[in-house]
Parts: C-alpha cells; sequence; structure tokens
C-alpha cells in the first residue's frame, strides 16, 4: 500500500478504464477502478452509462470471487456512502472484505466530500485519498460543475492566433488551428450532453455540429441554436441543422422577440424551440441553464460567435472556456477579436481563469480553464442589442 | 556506443555545461563537451568565451592526460573542422586519438555543415549526429541566425492576455504575466547581446532593461532606443537609461529628422546616437541590422511597444518572436492590441512562426518560433508615420 509510483501506474489505469464511457455517463460522472491483487490487476471495472453499476461494483462483478486478503481497489472518484438506486458503494466494498482502498479525486459534493472515506475507514478499511487527485478531479470537470451548482457548466470555445483574433478583417478562418487541434475540439463535442452556437454562426458557417471520432463515425449532441430574432429561418435556404438526419437534436433559443410565424415554422420542421422571456433580444441565460436543468444537460459547449461568448461573459453566465492558439500572427486591428463585450479599465477587473491546463497540439497551444469574474463586471453598453 | 538513451543522457549533460556561458559566448555558439569512459563522465568542457577554447578542447585538456581506448567524446555541436585562431578542432579530437564522437546540432553554417563529421570519419572516428539535436540546435538561435545571414536576429518579446492584449484600454499593464513568466523575460535579456524599445516605452514605462537574475545579480546589456525624432530627449525629467550607472550601455538610435540639439545632447550625456539615414520619421531596420552586424551584434531584444514591433513586421525585418500569455481576458474591442500595422486579409497571408517552441511558466504559456512571411506583407498605410 506504500509505493506511490505504483499507486499512480494503477490509477492511471483505472483513470484510461473511466475515460471508455467518455460522454456516455451524463448526468453522472467517469468513474474507473481495478482491483489489484500480489501487484497485478485481477479485475477492472467502469461506469458504463446512468442506471448501470457504478464503477467499484463493476470491478467487483468482474473479479467474480472473493478478492484475496490483500487486495486492494483503486478507484478515480471517492465511492458513494448513500445509497441511491444502485446501493452505496461503500458496502458493496467492506461486504466483499476489501481492506485496501486508493482514491484519486474527493467527492465534489461538500455535503458527501469525504464521508466515503469515513464510512470505509469505520468498518476498518485503509484509504488513501488524493491520488493523481488533480486529473481525477478535471476528469468530471462537467460533472462537478453540476453537483455543487445545479446549473450545467457553460463552456466557450475559441480558436484564435497569436494576437487573440478568430478571423482576417475579411472574415477567413479556415483554418487558423491545425488539424491536431481540431480533432481535440471534436473529442471534447463527443463529452459534452449539448453543444451552442449563435445564429450568425449557423448563417454563415452553416456547421453539421457534430462530433466525428477518428474512425469516421459521427454522434450528434444536443444542438442549440441561440437566435433572439429568429434570424436564421431563412425561406431559401435552411441550415443544416434544421435539415440533417440529425435535426430531432437540434433546439432554437429565442425570446418573444423572434416572431410566432417562425417559432410555427420551425416547429413545423420538427425542430424544437425554446421560447424564454427576455426584456431584451438576447436570451436570458440563466433562465436557460434552469431550463437545461430541468431536463438534466449538465454541460454546453459554446462554439461561439464572439457575440454570443461575449454576452455571456456580460452576464457573468460563462463558467469555463477552452482556448486554443496557433502561431499565427494578422497584426492587424481590423482582425476579428475572439472576445468583446466588455469594458475592462483595470487589470485588477480583467477575468482570469482558475485550475488552468495547458496542452500542446502539434505547434497549437490549448488553455482552459474555469472563468473567474472580479466583483463587478464592466459592461460596454454600446454593444447590447435592445 | 549504441543506447540511445545513454546517448541522450550524456548529451543532456554537454548541454547543461554550454549553457554555464548562458550570454557570454557572443559572437560564438554556446557549445558543451563530455568524455565518457567505461560509462562515466571523466571530463567536462565548454566554450566559456570568444578567444577562449572551444569545448571540446577544453574538455580534453580537462581530461589531462591521453583518453582510454574506448573513450567517447559528446559535444553539442557539430567539431570545427577549419582552424580558427584556436585550432580546428576536429584535428584536437584525432590527435587525442579518441575513436567516438556523438554530436547534438549540424553546423548550421551550410558551407561547413557536415565537414567536421567527415573529416573525423576519413580518420576512422565513429560519428554519431542528430542526438538531441533540435534541442542542441535551438541553443543557438541567436548564433545559427547570425552564422547563415550576416545579421543580428531581431527577437520581439510580447507578454499578452488570451485575448492578445498587452494592456487595458486605459494602459494598465503591470502585470498580466506571472511572476515565474516574468523571470523568464530576464533569462532572455541575459542572453541577447542587446535589448531595444521606442521612445513611447522609454516615455511612459521608464525602464531599466536590464537583466535581473534571482540572486539580485544585475547585468546590462547593450540598450537601444529607437527614436526617429527624439521625443525621449526631455528637459525636466531624463529617463534612466540616459542618467543610470549603465547610460554607457545606451544607444540612442535615431533619422537625420530628430533634430541635432538633441543629438548633441545626448552625446554631451555621454550616450551614444546613431543616426541612420531615413525618408521616414521612422528608422531604416535594415541599415540599422548592418550597423549592428559591423560591431558584431548577434542579437537583439525587442521589448515593444506594438508600435515598433508593428514597424518590424511592416518591413519584414522582425525574425523572431517570444509570446508569452497569461490566463487573464479583458474581452474588451478598445484594449491595447499587442501587434498592429498589418492589413491581413487571407489567413494565407497572414505571418506564421516556424520551428515553434512550447514553455509553461505555472499558468503561463510561452510560444516562441521564427518569423515566415507571406509573398508580400500587406501594410496598414493609415498606420505609418511619414
Amino acid at each position: 500500500m506504500s509505493d506511490p509510483n505504483k499507486h499512480e501506474s494503477f490509477m492511471q489505469q483505472a483513470l484510461a478504464l473511466a475515460k471508455r464511457a467518455w460522454g456516455h455517463t451524463h448526468p453522472n460522472p467517469m468513474v474507473g477502478a481495478v482491483i489489484v491483487e500480489d501487484g497485478v490487476v485481477v479485475a477492472e471495472g467502469w461506469h458504463v452509462k446512468d442506471g448501470e453499476a457504478h464503477a467499484e461494483r463493476a470491478a467487483l462483478s468482474a473479479l467474480g470471487r472473493a478478492p484475496k486478503a490483500g487486495a486492494t481497489l483503486y478507484v478515480t472518484l471517492e465511492p458513494c456512502s448513500t445509497p441511491g438506486r444502485t446501493g452505496a458503494c461503500c458496502d458493496a466494498i467492506i461486504a466483499a472484505g476489501i481492506k485496501h482502498v486508493v482514491v484519486g479525486a474527493t467527492d465534489p459534493n461538500p455535503d458527501h466530500a469525504g464521508k466515503g472515506f469515513a464510512v470505509l475507514r469505520e468498518a476498518g478499511v485503509e484509504v488513501v485519498t488524493g491520488v493523481l487527485e488533480e486529473v481525477c478531479t478535471d476528469l468530471n470537470l462537467i460533472f462537478n460543475h453540476w453537483i455543487t451548482t445545479g446549473h450545467p457548466l457553460l463552456a466557450a470555445k475559441t480558436a484564435v492566433s497569436i494576437d487573440g483574433r478568430i478571423a482576417t478583417r475579411t472574415g477567413d478562418s479556415k483554418w487558423i488551428t491545425n488539424e491536431q487541434s481540431r480533432a481535440d475540439v471534436h473529442h471534447w463535442r463527443r463529452l459534452f450532453p449539448a453543444i451552442a452556437v449563435g445564429a450568425m454562426t449557423v448563417l454563415q458557417d452553416n456547421p453539421r455540429l457534430t462530433a466525428r471520432a477518428a474512425d469516421g463515425t459521427e454522434w450528434c449532441p444536443r444542438r442549440f441554436v441561440f437566435d433572439g430574432l429568429l434570424r436564421s429561418v431563412v425561406d431559401r435556404y435552411m441550415p443544416a441543422v434544421y435539415t440533417d438526419e440529425f435535426k430531432d437534436r437540434t433546439v432554437v433559443v429565442t425570446t418573444p422577440h423572434g416572431g410566432l410565424g417562425y417559432v410555427r415554422k420551425l416547429r413545423d420542421l420538427g425542430i424544437e424551440v425554446w421560447v424564454i422571456d427576455s426584456d431584451t433580444q438576447q436570451v436570458a441565460f440563466e433562465d436557460f441553464k434552469q431550463r437545461c436543468a430541468a431536463e438534466k444537460i449538465t454541460g454546453v459547449y459554446v462554439e461561439g460567435g464572439a457575440r454570443l461568448i461575449g454576452e455571456m461573459l456580460r452576464t457573468r453566465e460563462l463558467d469555463y472556456l477552452f482556448n486554443y492558439r496557433a502561431p499565427v500572427l494578422m497584426a492587424d486591428d481590423r482582425a476579428r477579436a475572439g472576445f468583446v463585450g466588455l469594458r475592462t479599465e483595470k487589470l485588477a477587473h480583467a477575468l482570469r481563469l482558475r485550475d488552468v491546463k495547458h496542452a500542446a497540439f502539434g505547434d497549437d497551444q490549448l488553455m482552459r480553464g474555469a472563468v473567474v469574474y472580479p466583483e463587478r463586471v464592466q459592461v460596454d453598453e454600446a454593444l447590447i442589442m435592445r
């Protein structure tokens, strides 16, 4: 039980198992577990999807017999101590006679955090906590937010040049980042239960908004189109998200200012429309989040445009940012900025990211993290549409 | 001679030795060498400064005896084959009876590249090339440019937010990047033989432009102030670079439009002034580079402002970029852009970096690389001062 390198190596295996369910477990977290006897993994388990066994039980089932006396269970997330639909994992561990447990992340729910450890220890189980904790916690960045706030994680993705531009002055943006970065975007699209764009992005780029894997398979998350005035509903030429084979996954989010005729038109096409009350022509994100919560949509991956992301920053509703940047330099004042909408006079009032993670994709870099707002965000009033 | 991991480990030691002369070897490269007998390093050498022994000879001297029959010399750069002031290192290696040589980078000078290997092989020496080649080449990014072009490497440093801004709309910029990033800047200041800023930066920030090490020692490179109109020469309040204890390291680079009275004033203070002919109010960087070359100044680290760097981009004279970015977001259209001066209509005409390197400093990221210009850079004429 005492070699930290061994612990990390087995925890890595448990992490890899957890990720087999990448995007499949919502609203639950991804969790992986291995049972080790005499230094060898003898059983693997992971949480496959909501309603199915938790990782610990899955590993115990896979073992198919009583574990040996010295067996150790490695699990990426603190075992649950309160019986849900599948029964408390702590009870199952104790009943199986496991005496050594090594855990990655602590339960993010402050009401539960550490209770699993206490239950196990009371039953005489030796518990090691915090192995690869940061990685194990980061694995469930959507769930962690959901379970602590009751709201979906609103995460924006931007792809910018060194000088923070998403397109040239003429709108040329294909492509700033490289193929590896774009493949990573598809990986995150596969994770998030929903994806969102603004109406202008739909009109200009006509995107499919699906997650395309290297093996050619395509998966479609819930697709939100934010369109306060329903400008994306055009007679001559309907965007792909309203007509393709995944159109039952598309939801148009609008305001009462959108016009009933357009709403009817979309619904006639089989497109779901959420009309959310608003004083302005913009969707009230807080209400949108509540509606998502009611439908157990735990996270939304917002792909732009800059205006939609700017509105989310202004209203302090953007929770997370993925920012790719490529070694491209426009050095042009009129190139399109990736982020707009605030008046930031002092650095102390600038937004910052916390729990920052870096990654490299060839020559590109990804920086991601949770958005931290200053006490008061100064809004550029000139940019608010009323 | 055959274990690549061993090779890399010994080459790492040679690299560490080379770096002991960080900033001391101009106009020569940094080079390190170790001699290994029976798997153990028995002698170390590095090039200390111009005029002193090359690394290979230094290692042979340090050994102080004939190397054993199976000895291997590891050296970060291809040994020289043409006798300079200190004699060709290939000859010294052969004379010492060394039969195994492992090399990192190839001589960047195309007229010499590979000649050292050929000379050694002809004399029956086994030569392994390209061990940690990329790192060994990158170590001498200033020298490599100098020796192949005959011009100094003009390298700009910028520190930006995620959205590519160097300051808020009110000019607040202290600090966007963190302490570790700023320490890294001082590390590069120590490497470059010269540093440069524009007149406005001198007036606004009154910087010392010295390299301050963690141990408190301060070193002053040659300090260039680009000031086409000599606006930084003010009666009431002279900037630090014209009055401090390092003022003999300051050179003001101006045009004939600067005014003879101001030139005299600076020279009276003991400040060197380079008057470089120009049609515009801006210094002609090409002529500046030639003057640097004549004085064997192999590299200039340009710290801004954005206008000076923009002029260098416009004239295609900026060779290299260091770009730090911090997890800060201004989302303000009027925040100060780090790069200006071009009209980039198509992505195909955007500038790009090659030989890109990444580094992380806490939550900050560094991206650096050589600037690659498209066939034609489109200049924003509105920004040229005449």
